[in-house]
């Protein structure tokens, strides 16, 4: 909830609640209509926003431009312990600083309902709105947000935001689809994926690219080489471990982050295979880092800093009093291939006087 | 310089020049004070003090707690274009986060005198202080952050600051010694330093220890083994590749930072070298992906999340009106020895004829 302390110096304001009474709707659809949601009966819409055209109310969706901004966003993030989060930090930045709008940035730092962090952030400072970045956000912390009236947008949300939240992401299942696809063109037939949490949405996405790409090659997806991870280097790791030791391993992982790539090719190392001769790796992200690796790794690229910016430009023109278009834009990921996939090491061809027609031969490694 | 926007609600203040004039002393001076510098006279601190205090002047070194806080710093980078950017973040972020205190992050777009970005920075929003990362400040840019009366430190300066600007670093010529140390231990006598900028001040200092690591083994300096880049994976890249042509290569590198360590590991994978067999390589800062490297990356760990937390809550007891003890902080490095250092491959013993009496045998390689 926005402070009202000695500093903000602004005329005092009417509740939401009384423009909600004025307009007779409920506090909820005003915020609604404060954020520049879609799905307000544009009948409902223009009501609330001539009261709060009346009232002077500095929030985004007034149809009037803002002129007291605070010059500040929030890009909240759910951890700084990875690449990932300064690709998407430096978009984010990069497009405010165009705007001449600071980037205030914070982490969540509890996964639990409301963190104390997390609930103040838009009373510790004067804030236009938040970027969220891959975090999981629960009923009451959304009605927070609202009842502070700022904008909201997010970027790759864990679980499936509420319709009229603007959200962007990569097409994470088109990326998961493409990595697998080349995997099997190489020859793969043993294809396995190590996933982030099973229950971020990017993660379902780029599995289900993956078991479409086998299925339409006509190879049954093995429950036993699907595996879930959480985007380190340490899942990485461990997951290629487990799947090395399978009787009947892998010959290729698609990995979902190039961190869990790099967890991969150490657990190939001390397993004694090379990569890609012994055992193919793609990876998901393309960091920077991904060509100077031995060998540079092919990976599916996202683009983080692109999707920072697209996230800011959204949030920015939502306080502006235009609300996007479409709530969910997907960026386009696109498979940079380099030098950690070739194809299988040759299988032990099935003996000649096997008659059966397995469409699996066997592999011997 | 502050803006007294409409926002601001503050009652409008003197001018540093009417303090100035009222004590008797100069506008600088009053800056000093106001920043909590602490080469001003202590009587002359006083009269400046009582002013700043009948004037509810809301600078940091009043004597008086600030009550009137933004509650935001600005984090103001080099760049954002490696991991090193986003540990730095992260201590400051932690430390600012446990004081209620917003980070506001932003870039130095320009290395001219005043970049139009860095110029309003403290004008865009309002700013109790600035962290100011690896940048080069003119004389101009100070007096706009002295005439902006907000805190200031420095994380790791490219030149050498002011005496009286609180400053953290690493103890890069430490650093630099064991780094050599270690290598010379394991038995290398042609040893290569691939800097990062000549002009930078960490730069210097670890080149620094380098030399005098190889003069206390009595091993002459050879210039040709002394090479600068940018701290990015192509200078390192480049300079190995340069310094592997060389009539009489290097056995080890010692790097300005893991990324351009990184690129010597390329370099020697494309030259047919193996790390650590032929051509040993030591990295500086230990970004969290050094242990994931193949081979695991021996390095110096700064401890740059602590150099963060520090220049945080310098800043901090700064605009509490608490200058630091001393001006220039430099936290431990430390060597993390892993398995990219080995002794150098066996040299030809030098004939057993030859009488010289040399302390450089020539090494085949």
């Amino acid at each position: 909830m926005r402070t009202s302390d000695g500093d903000s110096g602004r005329p005092s304001r009417p509740t939401l609640a009384l423009i909600a009474a004025e307009a007779g709707v409920s506090t909820a659809t005003v915020s609604k209509v404060l954020n520049g949601r879609t799905d307000v009966a544009p009948a409902t819409r223009e009501r609330v926003e001539a009261l709060l055209r009346t009232h002077n109310y500095p929030g985004p969706g007034g149809g009037t431009r803002r002129t007291r901004r605070s010059g500040l966003i929030d890009l909240v993030l759910a951890g700084l312990d990875s690449p990932w989060a300064v690709e998407i930090l430096r978009g984010v930045e990069a497009e405010c600083a165009e705007h001449g709008t600071g980037v205030v940035v914070s982490l969540v730092r509890d996964d639990d309902a409301c963190p104390p962090s997390w609930q103040n952030l838009p009373a510790l400072h004067h804030s236009d709105g938040v970027i969220l970045v891959t975090s999981r956000m629960t009923a009451r912390q959304r009605d927070q947000l609202e009842r502070a009236g700022v904008g909201l947008v997010l970027v790759d949300p864990v679980n499936l935001p509420a319709a009229d939240i603007p959200s962007v992401g990569a097409t994470n299942w088109a990326g998961g689809l493409a990595a697998t696809e080349h995997l099997i063109e190489l020859g793969h037939r043993r294809v396995a994926v190590i996933g982030g949490p099973a229950d971020m949405l990017c993660t379902q996405a780029r599995v289900d690219g993956y078991r479409t790409a086998l299925e339409q090659a006509g190879i049954e997806v093995d429950r036993e080489l699907v595996r879930y991870g959480d985007f380190h280097h340490e899942s990485g790791f461990a997951r290629t471990r487990e799947l090395l030791e399978l009787p009947d391993p892998p010959t290729a992982i698609f990995a979902g982050s190039d961190q869990q790539a790099m967890g991969a090719y150490q657990a190939a190392r001390l397993a004694g295979l090379r990569v890609p001769d012994d055992l193919s790796v793609v990876g998901f992200d393309d960091l920077p880092t991904c060509e100077w690796l031995s060998p540079p790794l092919t990976t599916v690229r996202q683009p983080l800093e692109e999707m920072g910016r697209v996230a800011a430009r959204t949030l920015l023109q939502l306080l502006d009093g235009r609300p996007p278009l479409t709530p969910r834009v997907e960026l386009a990921t696109d498979l940079r291939v380099r030098a950690s996939t070739a194809p299988p090491p040759a299988a032990v061809p099935p003996p000649a006087a096997a008659p059966s027609a397995a469409s699996h031969p066997p592999e011997d490694r």
